[in-house]
C-alpha cells in the first residue's frame, strides 16, 4: 500500500471520515471512505484497566454488581485506535502546513459510546478519580453501563415517579433502570457526599469527551433521552421529584447537569489543539454529536427511515427503530425524537435475556451421554442440541415457554417475572426443550412487533445483527417464521465505528442527510431469512398460546 | 428346621393361611400363623414368558402398547410358589388320610391378582390361546392390566357413556381406561370376530383361576366394581350402551360374562380334587374371595377402617382409601361399596407419574457435571439430586411445577394434559428443578385428599408404600409436611400376599373380621414421618399457587 498523507485541505474523492467505537472493553477506529463506505484501514484498542473490579492501590474486591472504568483508559485507547487505522489505511499525517496535500482529507470524525457510562468531573473536565483525595473514593470512577448497584435509587425513583402526574417515567416502560444516570447520581450523593460536592458536573462519558476535544460543553440528545429522562418537551425530570428523593439535589439540574442537548448528525465543534493532540488528528477537524454505541450501528446497516429496525442478538434482546411518529407505546424502553436522525423518532425495546436462556440451559440441563456426543465429535453442546433441534417440526413437542429468565423488560417491564415451560411429558427430549426456548425468545420479540403494530408504529424492515445471529441459522428461520418478517442478517464486526463515520459525514455536509450517506456507505447484508408459509402457520396457534400465558403469568 | 405336617384338621393354635400375590411378572406365597401374622415361609415364582412381546411360534414383535401373558404360566408359578413357600415354613403334605395330623391345619387360601388382566375361554375354562385354532391370534391371549392397545374403544365408550343419562361413568373419574375390561372386549370383538365368537366367557383371570380350583364360576367384587364398571345398584353397564358401541354386545352380559358378584372376605369355595391338584393343598381347603393386587396389601398394613388409605409410590402414584359412606367424589378414579371390606366403601385414585417424573428428570437433565460427581462418589444420579436438594428451603428456588407428565388421573382426569414448570431463571439450579419436581407430585397428592375431603370423604390414617417411599425421605417429609398428615411407611415386600393370607383368614371366621384380623396379623410400619410445621406453613402459599396453575392449565 502506498504512503499517503491526509489534511483538512480541500474536497476531493478520496476524502475520508474516521469512526470510533468506545465498546465496554475496547474503542474500534475505522477509517472510511465518504464516497462509497469502503473501509481503509481498522484498529482495535483494549482498555488497559478493562472493567474494574477493584480499585488500583486497593485490596478490595468491588461487590458483584459494580463495574467501574478508568477515564484515562479512554483517552489513550482513542489516539492508539485511531492511530492504528490511519497506518493500516496506509495514511500518516502531513507536514503541517501544507496547503495543497494530495492525500486524502479527513472531512470529520465521530464516534459513539456506551451509555449510560458516567462520571464526576471537576470544573477543569478532570475525572475525580484522578485527584489524590478520591482515588480510593470507588464513586469517583467511572460507573460503567453495566453498574448496577444503584437498584434502591432505581426503585426509589420508580415509585416517586408514579405517585406524580408528569409521569415521564412512563414512556420509558414504567420503570427506572439502575443503569439509568439518575439513579448513578443519587447512589453516589448517598454513599459518597464528599465525591458529590466536589463534583462540577455528572457528565456522561461521551460528553466528557466531546468536551475535552472541542471545548464545547453539550449533551448528546440519544444519551440524554434515553438515559437521563430528557424530553425535548419538558426537559430533565422534574427537580421536584429529584429533590423528594434527596432534598440535596436541588439546583441539580443547571449546575451539576447543565449544557444544551445538542441536535443529531450535527457537528458539535472542532477539534482543538489539545484535541489534536488526543487524537492525532490535525486541529480543527470537525466533531460529529456522539451517538450511543447500539444506535450507531443503525446508519452502518442502512437503517435510517421509518419503519427500519434492528435487531441485537447477544445475551439479551434489543430492538432499535426509527419513526416519522412519536407515539406513546407502553411498555417499551423508551423513545426519543431527535435523538439519532433528525427528525425522525427512535424507539428502543428489549429482552433481558436472549442468548443467556439457551447457555443456561446447555450448561445446566444437558444430560452426560449428549455431552459425550458433542465431545466425541469436536462441537459445541449448542451446536449439537442446534442441529437435534433442526430435525423437529414446528410445535411437534407440544412445548410451549416463556423466555422470562431475566425477568420481562418489554412489554410488561417487570424483572421480576420469572421463566416457564409447559407441555412437558415423559418423553420429553432435552432437544425438545432447547428449541421451546428458542421459539420462545422469538415469541418474545414478536409480542414486542405486535405491541408497536398496535399503537400504530410499524416496524417495516429488520436487520439482525450480533454473534448468535450468524452462529444459529435455526434460530433466525425460527425468528422469521414466528414474526412473519423478512430478517437481513448482518456480522459486520465494525458496524458501530462505521455507523459513527456515516453520522459524521452526513454531519458534516458530505452527503445532505443521514438516509443519504447510510445509502451509499453501509456494510452489506450477510443473509436474508424469509419466513416459510408453513412454518409461520404452523406457529399462528402457539404464539396465540405463548400470550395467553404472557398474559396470565404477568398476574400471576 | 423341624419338619411338620399340614392338613386340614383340627384347629390349633398354628393353625396357618396362606396367601398368593399375583403380581405382573411372577407370582409370590405366603405361608402366615394366623394367631400373629408370623410368616413362616416364602416363596417366589416367576412366569415363564413373563410379559409376552411376542407369541410363541411367530415372529411378529407385539405393538408397544400391547401386554399379552400365557394363562399356563399362572398355574404353573401358583403351584411352586405354594410349594416353595411351605418348603420354608418347614412344612410337608401329611400323608392322607390322616385324622389327628399334629401338624398345622392350613386353614384357607386367598390369592390377589393384577386387574384387569382378563382372558377369553370356552366352556371347560380352556383359554382360547391354548386351542390349536386361536393360538395364534393375539386377542386370544391374557390381556395383562398393562395392555392399552384398545384406546380408540375406551374413547369410543366414555363418548357414548356421557350422552347417555345413567351416567355410569362419572363415578370412574368421567373417563374409561384403555386398561379396562369392556375396551379389551370390544377390542377383540372388533379386531378377531372369530376369538369373541368362539368364547363363552371373557373372565378376569382371578375369576378364572377360582373357578378353576373351585368349579363356582363367581365374579370378584373388586375386579367387577373397578374394573368392569360394576355397581351394586344397577349391576354391569347397560346392554344399551354397549349395543350403540356394536350391536353384536346384545347379550352379551348373561352369557360373555355371567355370575353373581360375591360379597368380599367370604369363601367363594373349597379346592376341588383337581384345585388341590393345581396347588398341592388337599382338596377341601376353603378358598377366599379374590382381591386386586393393591387393595390385598391395605389389610396387611393394617389398614381396614373408614378414614384408612394408602399410598402407593412406584413409578406412578394411587391412593386406595376406605369410606364408611359411598359418596360420588367427583375426579377420583371410582369406589365401590364391599368390594375389598364388608360394609365399608373403597374409593381409588392416583397420578400416572410419579417415580417416573424423577427419573425421567435424573435421564435427561442431569448435567455432565452432576453425573461425573455421581460416578466418583460412587452413588445415584438421583441420591445425588437428593442430596442436593434437601439443602434447599421449601419455596426457596421459586419454582412451581405441574406434576402432569403423564397426564392428570385424578382429580381433572384427563390423559392429555401436560408438566408445567414456572418460577425459572438462568440462576436455576438442577436440584431446584429436582427438588420442584418432588414438591409437585406431593402438591398432586394433597390436591387429591382435598378433593375426598371436599366432598366429605375423610382420609385420617395414611400408609405409604412402595421402593420410593423406603429410599427417599426427603420425598417423604415433603410429603408430610405439604399434605400436613402424619405418613406410616411399609416396606414390606410380601405385603400383598400376606394381605391376601389376612383376608383368608377372615374369610374362613379365624377372625371375626378383616379388622380384627389385620390387628393381629398385620406387618409393623418401617417409619414415621410428622409434619414440620415450618414446612408446612412455608408450603402453604406454594400450594395456593400449584391449585390456581392447575385451576389454569386445565383449561388451557
Amino acid at each position: 500500500m502506498s504512503e499517503l498523507f491526509y489534511g483538512t485541505g480541500r474536497n476531493g474523492t478520496d476524502d475520508c471520515v474516521i469512526g470510533v467505537d468506545f465498546g465496554t472493553l475496547s474503542a474500534r477506529a475505522v477509517v472510511v471512505r465518504v464516497k462509497d463506505g469502503n473501509i481503509l484501514g481498522e484498529a482495535v484498542a483494549e482498555y488497559e484497566h478493562g472493567v474494574i473490579r477493584r480499585l488500583p492501590g486497593t485490596d478490595t474486591e468491588l461487590p458483584p454488581d459494580w463495574a467501574l472504568q478508568d477515564p484515562e483508559d479512554y483517552l489513550a485507547a482513542l489516539k492508539c485506535a485511531i492511530g492504528g487505522a490511519l497506518r493500516a489505511a496506509g495514511l500518516r499525517r502531513e507536514p503541517a502546513p501544507v496547503s495543497d496535500s494530495c492525500g486524502p482529507r479527513i472531512a470529520a470524525l465521530g464516534f459513539d459510546f456506551t451509555a449510560c457510562t458516567m462520571l464526576p468531573a471537576d470544573e477543569t473536565l478532570t475525572p475525580l478519580c484522578k485527584k489524590a483525595a478520591f482515588r480510593h473514593e470507588p464513586h469517583a470512577w467511572v460507573k460503567l453501563w453495566k453498574h448496577r448497584s444503584a437498584g434502591a435509587q432505581a426503585r426509589e425513583l420508580t415509585a416517586r415517579a408514579a405517585r406524580r402526574t408528569d409521569l415521564w417515567l412512563t414512556r420509558y416502560g414504567g420503570a427506572a433502570s439502575a443503569e439509568w444516570y439518575f439513579p448513578k447520581v443519587l447512589e453516589t450523593l448517598e454513599n459518597a457526599p464528599d465525591v458529590y460536592a466536589g463534583t462540577d458536573r455528572f457528565l456522561e462519558a461521551a460528553d466528557w469527551l466531546t468536551a475535552l476535544l472541542t471545548g464545547n460543553e453539550v449533551n448528546a440528545p440519544s444519551f440524554a433521552g434515553f438515559k437521563a429522562g430528557y424530553t425535548e418537551e419538558s426537559g430533565y425530570p422534574a427537580e421536584e421529584l429529584l429533590t423528594e428523593i434527596d432534598r440535596r439535589m436541588k439546583g441539580f439540574i443547571g449546575t451539576k447537569l447543565r449544557g444544551k442537548v445538542a441536535k443529531p448528525a450535527s457537528i458539535i465543534g472542532y477539534l482543538t489543539e489539545k484535541g489534536a493532540e488526543l487524537t492525532g488528528l490535525p486541529a480543527g477537524t470537525p466533531l460529529a454529536v456522539p451517538v450511543i454505541d447500539a444506535h450507531a450501528s443503525m446508519p452502518a446497516l442502512n437503517l435510517t427511515k421509518p419503519g427500519d429496525a434492528m435487531l441485537i442478538l447477544g445475551t439479551s434482546g434489543c430492538l432499535i427503530m426509527h419513526s416519522d411518529d412519536a407515539k406513546n407505546v407502553p411498555g417499551t424502553c423508551g423513545y426519543m425524537k431527535d435523538s439519532v436522525i433528525p427528525g425522525l423518532t427512535t424507539y428502543e425495546a428489549g429482552q433481558p435475556a436472549v442468548g443467556d436462556i439457551f447457555d443456561w440451559f446447555a450448561r445446566t440441563s444437558l444430560p452426560a451421554d449428549y455431552q459425550l456426543e458433542a465431545h466425541a465429535r469436536g462441537i459445541g453442546r449448542q451446536e449439537l442440541l442446534t442441529e437435534k433441534a433442526a430435525k423437529l417440526k414446528p410445535g411437534e413437542s407440544g412445548l410451549v415457554a416463556l423466555d422470562w429468565l431475566g425477568g420481562n423488560r418489554s412489554v410488561l417491564a417487570d424483572a421480576s417475572l420469572r421463566g416457564m415451560i409447559c407441555g412437558l411429558s415423559l418423553s420429553t427430549k432435552p432437544e425438545e426443550q432447547y428449541r421451546a426456548w428458542l421459539e420462545a425468545t422469538a415469541f418474545g420479540f414478536r409480542r414486542i412487533l405486535d405491541q408497536y403494530e398496535a399503537y400504530g408504529v410499524n416496524v417495516d424492515n429488520i436487520c439482525v445483527s450480533g454473534g448468535i445471529a450468524l452462529k444459529n441459522p435455526l434460530l433466525m428461520q425460527i425468528y422469521a417464521d414466528i414474526s412473519g418478517k423478512k430478517l437481513a442478517v448482518s456480522g459486520a464486526a465494525q458496524s458501530g465505528a462505521l455507523g459513527s463515520a456515516i453520522m459524521a459525514a452526513a454531519a458534516v455536509g458530505c452527503y445532505p442527510s443521514v438516509t443519504v450517506a447510510a445509502e451509499s456507505m453501509s456494510a452489506p447484508y450477510d443473509r436474508i431469512y424469509t419466513p416459510d408459509p408453513a412454518g409461520s402457520e404452523a406457529y399462528a396457534p402457539l404464539y396465540r398460546k405463548y400470550c395467553r400465558l404472557h398474559d396470565y403469568f404477568k398476574d400471576l
